[in-house]
């Protein structure tokens, strides 16, 4: 079949919207019209060129949300007309991770994945014969993709496509991180590094599991009206304190119990660490950092009680978690609709980029 | 009253026997007669100097056991006759980080403590007149100490003094780590690296809480035989392998569960941590590593899932969990004799530091 996407020829150049060949789907696979996708900032930094593991050409897009057209044989778990979102983190339920009850990092299909193929290795996108590789297993900046059966979240019929669609990622990884992966608890301090769209899931996912005190970090002092809006309690900006780490432990009386490192700069990584509670503060590494950059520590920080931990796709197992989020957005125990602050048709996907390397958007979204 | 003891005058210079004044105990306090104390590489460290905590003139020694001689006003938990082992990390029950939950670092009397004094800022130990100081609020090289009551864990009778008193810091470093902090499960796949006393009390306790692979990595290869006996199944000598971190990710098809670092050196504890499952393999800090050295690791190592943490008095809530380890020695379920490769009297007690260096004990016991 035919079906307009957006391609990423090579990296640094502008998206090309053209009508592309999509083969149908195989045994244990899922076609699915993709109606809204997120533009994310993993999007942008593969494109730019800045992600080694980045491959051209590619229908880039991982945050989706469609509805079921059609199933290949064997597919059981989801049927023609369910809303879907998209997993670029799967949940097959039978590897040695998914059974290990311990992560989310489900390894069924990683391989072709990080190869930009489907499971059996090949692609279901080309153009005029020329193959387009898929991307983070999802490529959502396409109108219809072909997906494994395992990498769907089936989600209630009722969820709007064009908030929803933003589960697929920044929200999970933001509200994930604090409910799946820190399972943070009612009293606890918690403190946000990085007040862009992951930060601002963080805070109000801390205020949904009734976290005291919720302190944003931030230099830019335009984030203070929003992410108090979504439950900041405290706003620290770097450049007006003498000591990032030590205003926080005061602040808290003696550090956090949570931190989250948002922004992907190591320098604010160590900070997230060191602004822990002695004894039991943990400190969750959410932001990518530049190829090659490196965190470090005194090991006393260790030794006497913080934890350094990361947080992938918010530890969320995607089949079984994501669904919830939903559930919560949908009975306004989370805020998504003020976070999409533009939407775009396919043909304008370039703007939304541009927005957002100019800082001027939250998420910016295609609605097909 | 008066009492033996080793002075350590000055960083670097050698122990000296000697009478010295002790004062008795205050409210809330007990004296109590050590009847054998180890040496442990920690008294090696700041006796060497290199501790830029170390003050002198002290009386070091922290790892003892021994019998309550006397107690002093309000002292409700122990009596005279019971058999006790001094805790430098005491448990008063009542401070925020007792009552959190969440670690064993009690703080109640840790600035004192740390000033080398009693809770009330004086000192009990003086010579002709001079001031001493005490030394991780125990000071196991006096014959006669007098210490706060929450610094003592209330042990069985029948317990032999001279390998109790390991328990005091040694086993409860090692043991404790797997199975307070770590918590490890049966079935686990653990690394540790470093096969001295301390690693010698992990490896045995991997094999009490039935660990399955449990893999000692060391320089040295003299350590094989003891380690093998203490539940090591397979070593690793890191000067025979191209690359340790790949050799124990294929040696334990992925990863450690489980790792700790028993050495102090900062190339071994990243070793450590990227040794470790994606996922969720956590990684351990024991070891004590030099003033102002680092750890480093890319955050990659963290964001797919390996967790970095330390363990201090192996997570041991002193007075709660000190007695149940000797419990599990006076019950066969760890072995304690053999590491006590030397006793002597106080009088020879610079002939124990002078095994350590050379590397020649692994535990130098003093007996009174």
């Amino acid at each position: 079949m035919k079906t307009k996407a957006a391609i990423a020829w090579q990296a640094g150049a502008p998206l090309t919207v053209e009508e592309v060949d999509l083969e149908g789907p195989k045994a244990g696979e899922v076609l699915v019209e993709i109606k809204a996708t997120g533009i994310c900032h993993t999007d942008y930094y593969t494109l730019s060129g800045a992600d080694p593991e980045g491959i051209f050409p590619a229908i880039l897009g991982h945050e989706g949300a469609g509805v079921v057209v059609d199933v290949g044989p064997g597919v059981t778990t989801v049927k023609k007309d369910d809303h879907v979102i998209p997993l670029y983190t799967p949940e097959c339920r039978q590897c040695k991770f998914c059974l290990s009850r311990k992560t989310n990092l489900c390894q069924a299909i990683r391989s072709t994945q990080g190869r930009g193929l489907m499971p059996d290795a090949t692609s279901r996108f080309s153009i005029g014969g020329k193959q387009l590789f898929h991307y983070m297993g999802t490529s959502t900046f396409s109108n219809y993709i072909v997906v494994p059966e395992i990498a769907l979240a089936n989600i209630r019929k009722d969820a709007p496509f064009a908030t929803a669609c933003y589960i697929g990622c920044g929200v999970t990884t933001g509200v994930g991180a604090v409910v799946f992966s820190a399972k943070v608890e009612a009293g606890a301090n918690v403190v946000v590094f990085g007040l862009g769209g992951i930060g601002l899931n963080v805070i109000q996912a801390a205020k949904m599991v009734g976290a005291n005190k919720i302190i944003g970090v931030d230099i830019n002092p335009a984030r203070i009206e929003m992410a108090t809006r979504f439950g900041m309690t405290d706003f620290i900006n770097p450049n007006e304190v003498a000591n990032v780490v030590d205003h926080i432990v005061q602040l808290t009386d003696g550090g956090a119990d949570y931190s989250f490192e948002c922004i992907g700069n190591t320098t604010t990584m160590r900070q997230a660490l060191e602004c822990c509670h002695k004894g039991w503060g943990q400190s969750y590494i959410i932001g990518v950092a530049a190829a090659g950059q490196e965190i470090s520590t005194r090991p006393f920080q260790l030794v006497t009680g913080r934890e350094w931990k990361g947080s992938a796709f918010g530890g969320a197992r995607g089949r079984t978690d994501v669904p919830k989020i939903v559930d919560w957005y949908m009975d306004g125990k989370l805020r998504i609709d003020e976070l999409i602050t533009h939407t775009l048709p396919l043909e304008r996907i370039n703007e939304g980029f541009d927005l957002m390397k100019r800082g001027e958007s939250i998420r910016s979204v295609v609605l097909y």
